[in-house]
C-alpha cells in the first residue's frame, strides 16, 4: 500500500489516499490540542504511541465482533482505515463524572454512575462541539432513528468490552469518545481513534490520570502516561 | 385570601403565602430581565399584563383539561396558584427555529420544523441553566421516567392547543418555555407562567415580534406589544 496525497489534516491524524479508492492512511500526529484547540502543544513520540494503542484496541474490538474502520497497522505512525463519511457526532460514553460534565452541570467530580451515560455532541470546532439531544439529531438531518440506536448499542458494547481490559490492566475507564462512520455500502462502523487522547484512563491503584488530561490540567509528564498505556497492553497481549 | 409574608422573589414574580398552606400568591413585577439577567429592565404596567395573559392561557388551559397550579386570578396584579415543589428543568417546545437554539447549533433562523422540538434545561442561574438530555435528567435525579413522560405529554399538548388558539388570533407561536411542579399528593403539573415573558408569538401577517424578542433585539415598544396579545385574547374570549 502507498502513501498517495493528504487528503485532510486534522488536529491529531492526517489522512492520506491509497491505491485503493475504498483505503485510506492515516498517519498520527506528535500535536496535543485541548479546550477546542485553545491549548496547543507537540510531544515528540505521541502520535507513535496513540497509533500504536489506537490499532490495538481496534483489533481487540474486532476480535470481539465490533466493526470499525481499522484494517490493520502499517508502522508505528501509521494504520490503513476504510474509507467512510464520518457522522458529524461526537459520542461521549461516561462511567464516572468528571470534567466537561461535571462544569457545565454543576455535578459532583469523580462520582460513579448507575449505569453508563452516552451524550452526543456536534462535531462543529466553530460552534465549540455543542451538546444535542438524539430529538436535534434526527430533526436537524445529523442521524436516522437507525443510525441512533446502532451508535448507542455500539457505544455501550464498546465501553463493556474496553471496561473489562482496562479493568484487567489496573486502569478505570472514566470516559472516552468515539466517531462513526458511514461506508460506501451504508453501514455505520466505529471510526477515528481510541487512545488517552479521546479516553480518560485512572490508575486503579493510585487513581493517577493516564490521559490527556495531564495535559489539560498540567499536571507533568503526559507523554509518560501514554507509554504506561501501551506498556500495559503490550504485556496483555 | 390575604396577603401573607414573602416566600420567594424571582426575576419576574414574587411569591406570598396565604392563610392556606397549599395555595399562594403571585404578584407579577414590572422587571423584565433576559440573558440569564444581565439585561434588566422596568417597564411599568408589564406585570399587569403578564399577569392577564398567564392566568387567560391557563385557564384556557384548564376549560381543556390541563392541569397546572393555577386557581384563580385575584386582582390586576396578582393570582392564586397551588403550592408545588418546582421540579429543576425549564421545558422549552419549539415550531420555528430561532434564538439560543440557532446560535448553539448554527442552524439557520425561522425555520418551521417538521415536528414540535422538546429540549430541557436545567434551572440552576449560576451554570446559566444548561441543556440537558432526558438521560441526564434520570442519571442525577432531577425527574424520574414517569415525570419526563408525563412533562413531555403535557408539553407537547400545551402546544398544540396553544398554537391553535394563537392561530385563530393571528399569532404564529414560535416557541415557549414551561415550568413543572409536584403538589403535595405526587401530581405533576404545570406551574410557573405562560406569557410574552415565556413564549416568543409573531404576528401571522407581518411577522412583527410580539414578546420579550423585543426587548432582547431592543426592537422598542415592548410593552405595545404584550399589550396587543392581551387585546386579542380579549377579543377572543
Amino acid at each position: 500500500m502507498t502513501q498517495g496525497t493528504l487528503l485532510y489534516e486534522g488536529k491529531a491524524k492526517k489522512v492520506y489516499t491509497t491505491e485503493r479508492p475504498e483505503v485510506l492512511l492515516l498517519e498520527y500526529k506528535d500535536s496535543l490540542t485541548a479546550f477546542n484547540a485553545e491549548k496547543k502543544a507537540q510531544l515528540e513520540g505521541k502520535g507513535t504511541l496513540t497509533n500504536l494503542i489506537s490499532a490495538r484496541l481496534f483489533r481487540h474490538l474486532r476480535d470481539q465482533g465490533v466493526p470499525s474502520h481499522f484494517l490493520e497497522k502499517v508502522d508505528d505512525r501509521r494504520q490503513l482505515v476504510r474509507q467512510v463519511t464520518i457522522v458529524p457526532l461526537e459520542v461521549v460514553v461516561r462511567n464516572i463524572t468528571t470534567g466537561s460534565l461535571c462544569k457545565r452541570l454543576g455535578v459532583p467530580e469523580g462520582k460513579v454512575l448507575e449505569r453508563p451515560l452516552m451524550e452526543l455532541y456536534l462535531k462543529d470546532d466553530t460552534l465549540g462541539d455543542p451538546i444535542v439531544t438524539e430529538d436535534h439529531a434526527l430533526i436537524f438531518g445529523w442521524a436516522t432513528e437507525t443510525d441512533l440506536a446502532m451508535i448507542k448499542s455500539i457505544a455501550l458494547r464498546v465501553n463493556a468490552l474496553l471496561r473489562e481490559l482496562f479493568d484487567r490492566l489496573g486502569i478505570v475507564l472514566v470516559d472516552f469518545k468515539l466517531e462513526f462512520g458511514r461506508t460506501a455500502d451504508g453501514a455505520l462502523i466505529l471510526a477515528d481513534e481510541i487512545s488517552p487522547d479521546t479516553c480518560r484512563f485512572w490508575d486503579k491503584s493510585t487513581g493517577d490520570r493516564l490521559d490527556k488530561d495531564r495535559f489539560r490540567k498540567d499536571l507533568g509528564d503526559v507523554l509518560g502516561a501514554y507509554r504506561e498505556i501501551w506498556k500495559r497492553l503490550e504485556q496483555e497481549a
